[in-house]
């Protein structure tokens, strides 16, 4: 089967190793903003962020290579950030049938002034507005570190979307026996774990960095009482809000929620982040030990303050159930030092 | 106010400090297993296996001396193990009336062959049968390192029990500005995940001991997506356990359940008896290496075999709902190898 994975960032072009593996023809196409990667990766298969050799058998495409790739293409995986979703649904749209697959790794939530959304509801309006009624975007969240993708790591994932025979369609294909897809139709729940873990992650990793601050160093004895009091309360906020929106609160204990969290703060950049920030460093100053790496956290905060704000406003919230969410929001975006408000957490 | 800790192991010597950090008289009485412990102390005020330098405010008693140590006591603190608490029972019986406060940190979960019961519920029952029905005993869970909490890191944990107003009681005991009692009343939600995190957290470790034995080093790559599958699927099979028992399944995601077995597995000897065992090490040997530790994983697989045994006979669970505990007791306690059934996770 022929499939097209849409990003050749980190996450895109590491899913194309158990499409590989599963038997399909794997396509990756880079955005506008890859060329340099898919020129790299053309020249001697060595991906240049991911610092690994591609598989030969793995095809590579610019973006304006697109309608080549798309050429009898069964399934088309969105590898793309956030803000690239709109433009791989308009580089997409020429090629659309009723009978392809579509599922994404992009996280995130959109906030139109009014409503919470997650991505595979915009990709879903963008379907119908193009006149395409049958067409049932996926998404697959949950703990997944590209660089152990790539080393065939045993990772469970979830798939979600809101056609359970779609969702089925779609974990076939993924037959890798160290890459498990399992399906749950909580589409809300499990988004919006996807995106708010990489606020929280953010937060969970201050302790590390208040730690480090005052002269400790890494072992068994540290500020882990703190830790795990930070990563209870991001999962009981993560369910006000996934019951807010409509979804399952129960999502939030699985893998889109619990696994991701744990993961994004064990080896992700969010995680290092949030230890600089513990440390006592600015949000530049850390930026800037940071080299420019793509913070989500800041962007997903960044939607949640806009929100939250309507929300509140229209009675549906408060913001006292929200005390760590509404700290993050002062430390990443309003310059406020870490003080860990943890005197209002909730059982 | 006085108030008597039962027991002198590493948690029942910690919570003295915030005790006496809150303006009480703390008395810490040895069980007749502790006296080694209580020697030295009285000594020279050194804690043995805490090595650590108790102050000299906490009263030390002998379990003979009791009778001294209960004398104008307003709250009893039950900080032995979980064979110990019928010991303590005993202990304080003569000494017990209406206003006593009582709460334990004592872990576990008690199978009669009919019912899984938490301590707290078998603590009462023992109180009614010597005719006082207005004593509701408290349980403290959540995620603590005794370590920790002797340096005073800031630490969030549960408070539970049947009666509202004893729970604010006993909080309001708590003064210390790093210690938080937050109540619930969800008793069976916080004592399932109470017990059950130890169990767990053997298998969450089982990945870095696998990574360890292939030859990987510690580091940001590793084996972190299976460990956080193992994570989330702990916590998902923890909330059908407390659904069964006819607790509150969002409980599973805060202090009690997420909270604790991320401090255990970070910072406590399951962890690292779980790492011993993925890097292929058989119980004996594991057990060996950890120079005879008391691990409350096994005790507590143990009385979960039993009971999902009868759970699932009476037809109200089944096995398959609970593949990674099925599996854990299968390692622990039957001698197979360490071999992840993460195709049988859900979602």
């Amino acid at each position: 089967m022929n499939i097209v994975v849409l990003g050749a960032g980190m996450m895109g072009s590491a899913i194309c190793i158990p499409l590989l593996d599963s038997g399909h023809t794997a396509r990756l196409v880079g955005t506008p903003y890859d060329n340099e990667i898919i020129e790299t990766l053309k020249r001697d298969q060595r991906h240049a962020t991911l610092n690994y050799l591609f598989p030969k058998e793995i095809e590579v495409f610019y973006a304006e290579e697109i309608a080549h790739a798309m050429k009898d293409c069964k399934m088309v995986v969105f590898g793309v950030s956030s803000p690239g979703v709109f433009w791989g649904i308009e580089a997409i749209k020429p090629f659309l049938h009723e009978s392809l697959l579509v599922c994404s790794i992009t996280k995130g939530m959109h906030f139109d002034g009014k409503t919470l959304k997650p991505f595979p509801s915009i990709v879903q309006e963008q379907f119908l507005a193009a006149g395409l009624s049958n067409l049932f975007p996926a998404a697959i969240a949950g703990p997944c570190i590209a660089g152990e993708l790539l080393r065939r790591v045993p990772t469970c994932v979830l798939l979600t979307g809101h056609d359970a025979k779609t969702l089925e369609r779609i974990a076939d294909c993924f037959k890798a026996d160290y890459y498990h897809l399992i399906p749950c139709l909580d589409v809300i729940g499990v988004e919006v774990c996807a995106a708010l873990k990489n606020a929280y992650a953010m937060g969970v990793a201050f302790p590390a960095g208040i730690h480090q601050k005052s002269g400790g160093s890494v072992g068994s004895l540290g500020m882990h009482n703190l830790e795990a009091a930070l990563f209870a309360q991001s999962l009981r906020e993560m369910q006000k809000i996934v019951t807010l929106l409509g979804g399952d609160a129960n999502t939030v204990a699985g893998l889109a929620g619990s696994g991701d969290l744990d993961v994004t703060n064990n080896g992700g950049r969010t995680g290092r982040f949030g230890r600089l920030l513990g440390s006592g460093l600015t949000v530049a100053e850390a930026r800037t030990e940071m080299k420019g790496a793509t913070l989500e956290c800041l962007e997903i905060l960044a939607v949640f303050r806009s929100a939250l704000g309507v929300y509140v406003d229209s009675g549906q919230i408060r913001y006292s159930d929200f005390p760590l969410l509404q700290h993050l929001i002062e430390v990443a975006l309003e310059g406020k030092s870490v003080n860990i408000p943890f005197k209002f957490f909730s059982c």
